[in-house]
Protein backbone atom coordinates (compact mmCIF):
# COMPACT_ATOMS: atom_id res chain seq x y z
CA UNK A 1 0.00 0.00 0.00
CA UNK A 2 1.30 3.49 -0.26
CA UNK A 3 0.66 6.78 1.35
CA UNK A 4 0.64 10.02 1.49
CA UNK A 5 1.70 12.87 4.06
CA UNK A 6 0.19 16.29 3.33
CA UNK A 7 2.34 18.88 5.39
CA UNK A 8 0.03 21.20 5.99
CA UNK A 9 1.57 22.94 9.36
CA UNK A 10 3.40 25.76 7.62
CA UNK A 11 2.34 29.38 8.62
CA UNK A 12 2.72 31.32 5.36
CA UNK A 13 3.53 34.63 6.72
CA UNK A 14 3.53 36.56 3.58
CA UNK A 15 -0.36 36.25 3.35
CA UNK A 16 -0.16 38.23 6.48
CA UNK A 17 -0.23 37.55 10.32
CA UNK A 18 -4.31 36.61 10.65
CA UNK A 19 -4.42 34.80 7.25
CA UNK A 20 -3.52 31.17 6.79
CA UNK A 21 -2.80 30.34 3.39
CA UNK A 22 -4.41 26.86 3.65
CA UNK A 23 -7.31 28.24 4.13
CA UNK A 24 -7.67 30.81 1.49
CA UNK A 25 -11.02 29.64 -0.41
CA UNK A 26 -10.30 28.67 -3.85
CA UNK A 27 -13.68 27.64 -6.05
CA UNK A 28 -15.91 26.81 -2.55
CA UNK A 29 -13.21 25.03 -1.14
CA UNK A 30 -9.55 26.27 1.03
CA UNK A 31 -6.50 25.16 -0.72
CA UNK A 32 -5.59 22.18 1.21
CA UNK A 33 -8.88 20.78 0.23
CA UNK A 34 -8.28 20.81 -2.70
CA UNK A 35 -5.05 19.08 -2.53
CA UNK A 36 -6.20 16.52 -0.17
CA UNK A 37 -8.75 15.67 -2.57
CA UNK A 38 -5.96 15.00 -5.22
CA UNK A 39 -5.15 12.48 -3.19
CA UNK A 40 -8.17 10.92 -1.67
CA UNK A 41 -9.08 10.56 -5.29
CA UNK A 42 -6.43 8.93 -6.72
CA UNK A 43 -6.35 5.53 -6.64
CA UNK A 44 -3.07 4.75 -5.93
CA UNK A 45 -3.17 6.22 -2.42
CA UNK A 46 -4.51 3.96 0.25
CA UNK A 47 -4.23 6.32 3.21
CA UNK A 48 -3.88 10.45 4.04
CA UNK A 49 -1.76 11.76 6.94
CA UNK A 50 -1.85 15.33 7.33
CA UNK A 51 0.27 17.23 9.33
CA UNK A 52 -1.44 20.17 11.23
CA UNK A 53 -1.20 22.41 13.71
CA UNK A 54 -2.94 20.86 16.48
CA UNK A 55 -5.55 23.64 17.13
CA UNK A 56 -6.57 23.15 13.30
CA UNK A 57 -7.68 20.06 13.84
CA UNK A 58 -11.25 20.54 14.10
CA UNK A 59 -10.73 22.75 10.90
CA UNK A 60 -9.09 19.51 8.93
CA UNK A 61 -12.52 17.13 10.27
CA UNK A 62 -14.41 19.55 9.09
CA UNK A 63 -13.07 19.76 5.27
CA UNK A 64 -12.80 15.55 5.42
CA UNK A 65 -16.55 16.03 5.78
CA UNK A 66 -16.98 18.62 3.14
CA UNK A 67 -15.20 16.36 0.51
CA UNK A 68 -16.71 13.12 1.96
CA UNK A 69 -13.12 11.23 1.71
CA UNK A 70 -12.85 8.21 0.75
CA UNK A 71 -9.65 6.85 2.04
CA UNK A 72 -8.67 6.29 6.11
CA UNK A 73 -6.69 9.64 7.21
CA UNK A 74 -4.67 10.42 10.38
CA UNK A 75 -3.53 13.73 12.05
CA UNK A 76 0.51 14.40 13.16
CA UNK A 77 1.25 17.25 14.85
CA UNK A 78 3.52 19.81 13.10
CA UNK A 79 6.94 20.63 13.97
CA UNK A 80 9.64 23.16 14.81
CA UNK A 81 10.99 22.48 10.85
CA UNK A 82 9.82 21.31 7.76
CA UNK A 83 11.90 18.28 8.80
CA UNK A 84 10.36 17.85 11.90
CA UNK A 85 6.88 17.81 10.04
CA UNK A 86 7.69 15.33 7.78
CA UNK A 87 9.46 13.15 10.32
CA UNK A 88 6.00 13.28 12.54
CA UNK A 89 4.13 12.64 9.23
CA UNK A 90 5.80 9.73 8.39
CA UNK A 91 5.39 8.17 12.18
CA UNK A 92 1.49 7.68 11.38
CA UNK A 93 2.42 6.04 8.27
CA UNK A 94 0.70 2.64 8.56
CA UNK A 95 3.68 0.03 8.92
CA UNK A 96 2.49 -1.62 5.54
CA UNK A 97 3.00 0.93 3.48
CA UNK A 98 5.80 0.51 1.04
CA UNK A 99 5.83 4.03 -0.44
CA UNK A 100 5.11 7.77 0.55
CA UNK A 101 4.02 10.45 -1.36
CA UNK A 102 5.22 13.79 1.31
CA UNK A 103 3.09 16.84 -0.50
CA UNK A 104 2.87 20.51 0.25
CA UNK A 105 -0.35 21.01 0.52
CA UNK A 106 -0.13 24.54 -1.02
CA UNK A 107 0.05 22.54 -4.23
CA UNK A 108 -3.15 22.07 -4.89
CA UNK A 109 -3.25 21.40 -8.67
CA UNK A 110 -0.87 18.23 -8.62
CA UNK A 111 -1.77 16.21 -11.28
CA UNK A 112 -3.11 12.30 -10.67
CA UNK A 113 0.19 11.72 -13.99
CA UNK A 114 2.61 13.44 -11.80
CA UNK A 115 1.80 11.89 -8.28
CA UNK A 116 1.66 8.15 -10.51
CA UNK A 117 5.07 8.75 -12.13
CA UNK A 118 6.36 9.73 -8.93
CA UNK A 119 5.28 6.44 -7.17
CA UNK A 120 6.35 4.58 -9.93
CA UNK A 121 10.00 6.06 -9.96
CA UNK A 122 10.29 5.69 -6.11
CA UNK A 123 8.80 1.86 -6.66
CA UNK A 124 12.16 1.41 -8.91
CA UNK A 125 14.86 3.83 -7.68
CA UNK A 126 13.94 4.36 -3.67
CA UNK A 127 13.43 7.93 -4.25
CA UNK A 128 12.18 10.33 -6.76
CA UNK A 129 11.04 14.02 -7.03
CA UNK A 130 8.43 16.20 -9.10
CA UNK A 131 10.45 18.72 -11.46
CA UNK A 132 10.47 20.92 -13.95
CA UNK A 133 13.37 21.84 -16.14
CA UNK A 134 14.17 25.44 -15.25
CA UNK A 135 13.14 27.70 -18.05
CA UNK A 136 14.24 31.12 -16.58
CA UNK A 137 17.84 32.44 -16.62
CA UNK A 138 19.24 31.82 -13.04
CA UNK A 139 22.11 34.20 -11.64
CA UNK A 140 23.81 33.59 -8.59
CA UNK A 141 24.08 36.97 -6.03
CA UNK A 142 25.78 37.20 -3.46
CA UNK A 143 24.59 40.31 -1.95
CA UNK A 144 21.21 40.13 -3.28
CA UNK A 145 21.93 43.25 -5.37
CA UNK A 146 24.33 42.57 -7.91
CA UNK A 147 25.03 39.37 -10.81
CA UNK A 148 27.92 37.54 -9.32
CA UNK A 149 27.55 34.45 -11.64
CA UNK A 150 25.82 33.07 -14.32
CA UNK A 151 24.77 29.53 -13.87
CA UNK A 152 24.23 27.06 -16.96
CA UNK A 153 20.34 26.83 -17.44
CA UNK A 154 20.54 23.09 -18.92
CA UNK A 155 21.66 21.64 -15.74
CA UNK A 156 19.38 23.12 -13.59
CA UNK A 157 15.79 22.16 -12.15
CA UNK A 158 13.09 23.25 -9.85
CA UNK A 159 11.91 20.34 -7.80
CA UNK A 160 8.61 20.10 -6.33
CA UNK A 161 6.27 17.88 -4.42
CA UNK A 162 5.54 15.24 -4.61
CA UNK A 163 8.67 13.77 -3.25
CA UNK A 164 8.31 9.80 -3.42
CA UNK A 165 9.78 7.60 -1.10
CA UNK A 166 10.32 3.93 -0.08
CA UNK A 167 9.06 4.21 3.50
CA UNK A 168 12.28 2.78 4.56
CA UNK A 169 14.69 4.92 2.22
CA UNK A 170 13.00 8.43 3.83
CA UNK A 171 13.08 7.42 7.44
CA UNK A 172 16.34 6.28 7.10
CA UNK A 173 17.35 9.50 5.22
CA UNK A 174 15.84 11.66 7.81
CA UNK A 175 16.95 9.68 11.09
CA UNK A 176 21.04 10.40 9.32
CA UNK A 177 19.94 14.15 9.29
CA UNK A 178 18.08 14.27 12.82
CA UNK A 179 21.26 12.60 14.31
CA UNK A 180 23.38 14.65 12.63
CA UNK A 181 21.27 17.96 13.12
CA UNK A 182 21.84 19.22 9.80
CA UNK A 183 19.00 21.22 8.95
CA UNK A 184 17.42 20.38 5.28
CA UNK A 185 14.90 22.54 3.49
CA UNK A 186 13.29 18.93 1.17
CA UNK A 187 13.46 15.66 1.78
CA UNK A 188 15.33 14.69 -1.45
CA UNK A 189 18.60 16.46 0.44
CA UNK A 190 18.30 14.38 3.35
CA UNK A 191 18.35 11.58 0.56
CA UNK A 192 22.35 13.04 -0.63
CA UNK A 193 22.92 12.54 2.86
CA UNK A 194 23.04 8.79 2.91
CA UNK A 195 24.04 8.42 -1.03
CA UNK A 196 20.69 7.71 -1.90
CA UNK A 197 19.81 8.51 -5.28
CA UNK A 198 16.90 10.57 -6.42
CA UNK A 199 15.53 10.33 -9.58
CA UNK A 200 13.76 13.72 -11.58
CA UNK A 201 10.53 12.94 -12.34
CA UNK A 202 9.24 15.45 -15.28
CA UNK A 203 6.40 17.42 -13.83
CA UNK A 204 5.02 18.58 -17.70
CA UNK A 205 1.08 20.07 -15.76
CA UNK A 206 2.12 23.52 -14.05
CA UNK A 207 2.02 22.65 -10.29
CA UNK A 208 2.74 25.97 -8.59
CA UNK A 209 2.84 26.85 -4.95
CA UNK A 210 0.15 29.22 -3.02
CA UNK A 211 3.00 31.48 -1.80
CA UNK A 212 1.42 35.32 -1.70
CA UNK A 213 -1.79 36.35 -2.39
CA UNK A 214 -1.15 37.16 -6.14
CA UNK A 215 -0.39 33.89 -6.89
CA UNK A 216 -4.25 32.43 -6.28
CA UNK A 217 -5.46 34.08 -9.14
CA UNK A 218 -3.79 31.29 -11.25
CA UNK A 219 -3.97 28.86 -8.89
CA UNK A 220 -7.93 29.25 -9.51
CA UNK A 221 -7.68 29.05 -13.17
CA UNK A 222 -5.46 25.67 -13.32
CA UNK A 223 -8.31 24.18 -10.92
CA UNK A 224 -11.24 25.44 -12.97
CA UNK A 225 -9.91 24.17 -15.71
CA UNK A 226 -9.04 20.79 -13.84
CA UNK A 227 -12.12 20.41 -12.61
CA UNK A 228 -13.99 20.61 -15.82
CA UNK A 229 -11.94 17.99 -17.06
CA UNK A 230 -12.39 15.51 -14.39
CA UNK A 231 -15.90 16.79 -12.75
CA UNK A 232 -16.14 15.58 -9.21
CA UNK A 233 -18.09 11.99 -8.62
CA UNK B 1 16.31 59.72 -24.93
CA UNK B 2 15.68 56.55 -23.95
CA UNK B 3 14.91 53.67 -26.49
CA UNK B 4 13.55 50.00 -26.34
CA UNK B 5 14.27 46.67 -28.57
CA UNK B 6 11.76 44.63 -28.67
CA UNK B 7 13.37 41.37 -29.77
CA UNK B 8 10.51 39.34 -31.50
CA UNK B 9 12.67 37.55 -34.33
CA UNK B 10 12.51 34.16 -32.78
CA UNK B 11 10.84 30.87 -34.22
CA UNK B 12 9.24 29.66 -30.72
CA UNK B 13 8.69 25.98 -31.77
CA UNK B 14 7.56 24.50 -29.01
CA UNK B 15 3.61 26.01 -30.25
CA UNK B 16 4.37 23.81 -33.47
CA UNK B 17 6.10 24.43 -36.69
CA UNK B 18 3.13 26.59 -37.96
CA UNK B 19 2.23 28.67 -35.37
CA UNK B 20 4.41 31.62 -34.34
CA UNK B 21 3.97 32.42 -30.34
CA UNK B 22 3.81 36.30 -30.62
CA UNK B 23 0.66 36.00 -33.05
CA UNK B 24 -1.12 34.62 -30.72
CA UNK B 25 -4.71 36.17 -30.07
CA UNK B 26 -5.32 37.25 -25.99
CA UNK B 27 -7.64 39.56 -25.76
CA UNK B 28 -8.31 40.37 -29.40
CA UNK B 29 -4.97 41.02 -29.66
CA UNK B 30 -1.33 39.37 -30.67
CA UNK B 31 0.56 38.65 -27.77
CA UNK B 32 3.64 41.02 -29.23
CA UNK B 33 1.04 44.02 -29.69
CA UNK B 34 0.43 44.04 -26.44
CA UNK B 35 4.08 44.28 -24.98
CA UNK B 36 4.53 46.79 -27.93
CA UNK B 37 1.62 49.00 -26.46
CA UNK B 38 3.05 48.34 -22.76
CA UNK B 39 6.43 50.32 -23.61
CA UNK B 40 4.69 52.81 -26.40
CA UNK B 41 2.56 53.86 -23.49
CA UNK B 42 5.51 54.09 -21.35
CA UNK B 43 6.34 57.84 -20.59
CA UNK B 44 10.16 57.18 -20.24
CA UNK B 45 10.27 55.27 -23.48
CA UNK B 46 10.87 57.64 -26.83
CA UNK B 47 11.45 55.01 -29.31
CA UNK B 48 10.63 51.31 -30.09
CA UNK B 49 12.76 49.22 -32.08
CA UNK B 50 11.18 46.11 -33.45
CA UNK B 51 13.58 43.18 -34.01
CA UNK B 52 11.91 41.10 -36.50
CA UNK B 53 11.49 38.50 -39.12
CA UNK B 54 11.89 40.80 -42.45
CA UNK B 55 9.27 38.40 -44.27
CA UNK B 56 6.38 39.93 -41.02
CA UNK B 57 7.13 43.65 -41.77
CA UNK B 58 3.51 43.72 -42.83
CA UNK B 59 2.02 41.70 -40.20
CA UNK B 60 3.61 44.53 -37.59
CA UNK B 61 2.80 47.58 -39.76
CA UNK B 62 -0.77 46.33 -39.39
CA UNK B 63 -0.42 46.01 -35.46
CA UNK B 64 1.14 49.67 -35.44
CA UNK B 65 -2.03 50.57 -37.06
CA UNK B 66 -4.36 48.68 -34.67
CA UNK B 67 -2.29 50.04 -31.58
CA UNK B 68 -2.42 53.53 -33.17
CA UNK B 69 1.07 54.25 -31.65
CA UNK B 70 2.23 56.59 -30.26
CA UNK B 71 6.33 56.79 -30.56
CA UNK B 72 8.70 56.71 -33.53
CA UNK B 73 9.39 52.64 -34.40
CA UNK B 74 12.05 51.62 -36.91
CA UNK B 75 12.65 47.52 -37.71
CA UNK B 76 15.69 45.58 -37.39
CA UNK B 77 16.17 41.82 -39.20
CA UNK B 78 16.57 39.26 -36.61
CA UNK B 79 20.09 37.33 -36.52
CA UNK B 80 21.28 33.52 -36.09
CA UNK B 81 21.50 33.75 -32.53
CA UNK B 82 19.64 36.39 -30.04
CA UNK B 83 22.66 38.04 -29.19
CA UNK B 84 23.16 39.09 -33.28
CA UNK B 85 19.37 40.00 -32.72
CA UNK B 86 20.28 42.02 -30.71
CA UNK B 87 22.88 44.11 -31.94
CA UNK B 88 21.21 44.37 -35.36
CA UNK B 89 18.38 46.06 -32.95
CA UNK B 90 20.95 48.27 -31.36
CA UNK B 91 22.16 49.64 -34.78
CA UNK B 92 18.95 51.25 -35.14
CA UNK B 93 18.64 52.96 -31.80
CA UNK B 94 19.15 56.72 -32.16
CA UNK B 95 22.16 58.38 -31.75
CA UNK B 96 20.74 60.85 -28.97
CA UNK B 97 19.58 57.51 -26.74
CA UNK B 98 21.14 57.45 -23.36
CA UNK B 99 19.59 54.20 -21.78
CA UNK B 100 18.28 51.09 -24.02
CA UNK B 101 16.06 48.49 -22.65
CA UNK B 102 15.41 45.23 -24.08
CA UNK B 103 13.04 42.96 -24.05
CA UNK B 104 11.61 39.88 -25.22
CA UNK B 105 8.58 40.37 -27.43
CA UNK B 106 6.82 37.42 -25.59
CA UNK B 107 6.75 39.00 -22.21
CA UNK B 108 3.44 40.97 -22.64
CA UNK B 109 2.89 41.55 -19.21
CA UNK B 110 6.00 43.62 -18.15
CA UNK B 111 4.46 46.29 -15.75
CA UNK B 112 4.89 50.06 -16.12
CA UNK B 113 6.93 50.11 -12.78
CA UNK B 114 9.70 47.55 -13.99
CA UNK B 115 10.34 49.51 -16.72
CA UNK B 116 10.79 52.29 -14.60
CA UNK B 117 12.79 51.01 -11.96
CA UNK B 118 14.78 49.22 -15.23
CA UNK B 119 15.74 52.69 -16.91
CA UNK B 120 16.71 54.48 -13.05
CA UNK B 121 18.89 51.50 -11.69
CA UNK B 122 20.77 51.37 -15.54
CA UNK B 123 20.97 55.28 -15.03
CA UNK B 124 23.14 54.88 -12.09
CA UNK B 125 24.90 52.05 -12.42
CA UNK B 126 25.44 50.63 -16.11
CA UNK B 127 23.46 47.77 -16.40
CA UNK B 128 20.17 46.27 -14.66
CA UNK B 129 17.67 43.74 -14.72
CA UNK B 130 14.04 42.69 -13.96
CA UNK B 131 14.48 39.71 -11.70
CA UNK B 132 12.82 37.75 -9.00
CA UNK B 133 14.03 35.55 -6.05
CA UNK B 134 13.70 31.93 -6.99
CA UNK B 135 11.05 30.29 -4.71
CA UNK B 136 11.54 26.48 -6.27
CA UNK B 137 14.07 24.86 -4.56
CA UNK B 138 16.82 23.73 -7.04
CA UNK B 139 18.78 21.14 -8.16
CA UNK B 140 21.35 20.67 -10.48
CA UNK B 141 21.41 17.16 -12.80
CA UNK B 142 24.35 16.23 -14.73
CA UNK B 143 22.16 13.70 -16.93
CA UNK B 144 18.90 14.98 -16.89
CA UNK B 145 17.63 11.93 -14.68
CA UNK B 146 18.76 12.06 -11.26
CA UNK B 147 19.56 14.75 -9.07
CA UNK B 148 23.74 15.73 -8.49
CA UNK B 149 23.53 18.60 -6.19
CA UNK B 150 21.49 20.66 -3.92
CA UNK B 151 21.62 24.76 -4.77
CA UNK B 152 21.41 27.12 -2.17
CA UNK B 153 18.56 28.67 -3.44
CA UNK B 154 18.94 32.55 -1.05
CA UNK B 155 21.27 33.31 -3.66
CA UNK B 156 19.29 32.73 -6.80
CA UNK B 157 17.74 34.92 -9.31
CA UNK B 158 15.39 34.10 -11.97
CA UNK B 159 16.47 37.03 -14.73
CA UNK B 160 13.65 38.15 -17.07
CA UNK B 161 13.71 41.28 -19.81
CA UNK B 162 13.71 44.25 -19.60
CA UNK B 163 17.89 44.23 -19.49
CA UNK B 164 18.09 47.96 -19.18
CA UNK B 165 21.90 49.48 -20.55
CA UNK B 166 23.19 52.61 -20.84
CA UNK B 167 23.55 52.50 -24.78
CA UNK B 168 27.51 52.68 -24.59
CA UNK B 169 27.90 49.95 -21.68
CA UNK B 170 26.16 47.62 -23.66
CA UNK B 171 27.71 48.01 -27.01
CA UNK B 172 31.19 47.74 -25.93
CA UNK B 173 29.85 44.37 -24.11
CA UNK B 174 28.06 42.62 -27.30
CA UNK B 175 31.04 44.28 -29.56
CA UNK B 176 33.56 41.96 -27.15
CA UNK B 177 31.39 38.91 -27.15
CA UNK B 178 31.23 39.44 -30.76
CA UNK B 179 35.26 39.95 -31.18
CA UNK B 180 35.90 36.57 -29.08
CA UNK B 181 33.27 34.51 -30.72
CA UNK B 182 31.19 33.55 -27.13
CA UNK B 183 27.60 32.62 -27.70
CA UNK B 184 26.11 34.58 -24.86
CA UNK B 185 22.15 33.19 -24.06
CA UNK B 186 21.68 37.39 -22.48
CA UNK B 187 22.78 40.60 -22.54
CA UNK B 188 23.57 40.88 -18.62
CA UNK B 189 26.09 37.39 -19.41
CA UNK B 190 27.78 39.89 -22.30
CA UNK B 191 28.04 42.57 -19.43
CA UNK B 192 29.74 40.63 -17.18
CA UNK B 193 32.54 39.85 -19.64
CA UNK B 194 33.93 43.19 -19.63
CA UNK B 195 33.75 43.30 -15.59
CA UNK B 196 30.31 45.45 -16.22
CA UNK B 197 28.62 44.98 -13.05
CA UNK B 198 24.50 44.02 -12.79
CA UNK B 199 22.03 45.56 -10.82
CA UNK B 200 19.32 43.07 -10.27
CA UNK B 201 15.76 45.41 -9.96
CA UNK B 202 12.88 43.00 -8.46
CA UNK B 203 10.44 42.47 -10.35
CA UNK B 204 7.16 42.62 -8.14
CA UNK B 205 4.46 41.45 -10.15
CA UNK B 206 4.43 38.12 -12.01
CA UNK B 207 5.93 38.80 -15.99
CA UNK B 208 5.80 35.34 -17.27
CA UNK B 209 7.05 34.10 -20.99
CA UNK B 210 4.75 32.69 -23.45
CA UNK B 211 6.85 29.58 -23.89
CA UNK B 212 4.45 26.86 -24.46
CA UNK B 213 0.68 26.64 -25.29
CA UNK B 214 -0.08 25.88 -21.21
CA UNK B 215 1.69 29.51 -20.73
CA UNK B 216 -1.48 31.31 -22.64
CA UNK B 217 -4.55 31.37 -20.40
CA UNK B 218 -2.55 32.80 -17.05
CA UNK B 219 -0.89 35.28 -19.66
CA UNK B 220 -4.59 36.09 -20.57
CA UNK B 221 -5.60 36.60 -17.00
CA UNK B 222 -2.58 38.97 -15.96
CA UNK B 223 -3.23 41.01 -19.01
CA UNK B 224 -6.86 41.12 -18.60
CA UNK B 225 -6.32 42.63 -14.78
CA UNK B 226 -4.28 45.14 -16.39
CA UNK B 227 -7.01 46.14 -18.49
CA UNK B 228 -9.28 46.95 -15.68
CA UNK B 229 -6.47 48.65 -13.79
CA UNK B 230 -5.04 51.11 -16.78
CA UNK B 231 -8.16 50.93 -19.37
CA UNK B 232 -6.51 52.21 -22.69
CA UNK B 233 -6.91 55.64 -23.56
Amino acid sequence: MNSVVIVAAGKGTRFGPDRDKLFIEVLGLPVVAHTWRRFDAHPEVDETILVIRPELRDAFEEIATQLAVRKPYRFAAGGAERQDSVWNGLEKVSPSAALVAIHDAARPCVTPQVIADCFAAARSSGAAVAAQPVTDTIKESHDGATVAKHLDRSRLWAVQTPQTFQVAVIRRALSAVRQRGIPVTDDTAACELIGQAVRLVPSLAPNPKVTVPADVPYIELLLAAHAVAHPVR
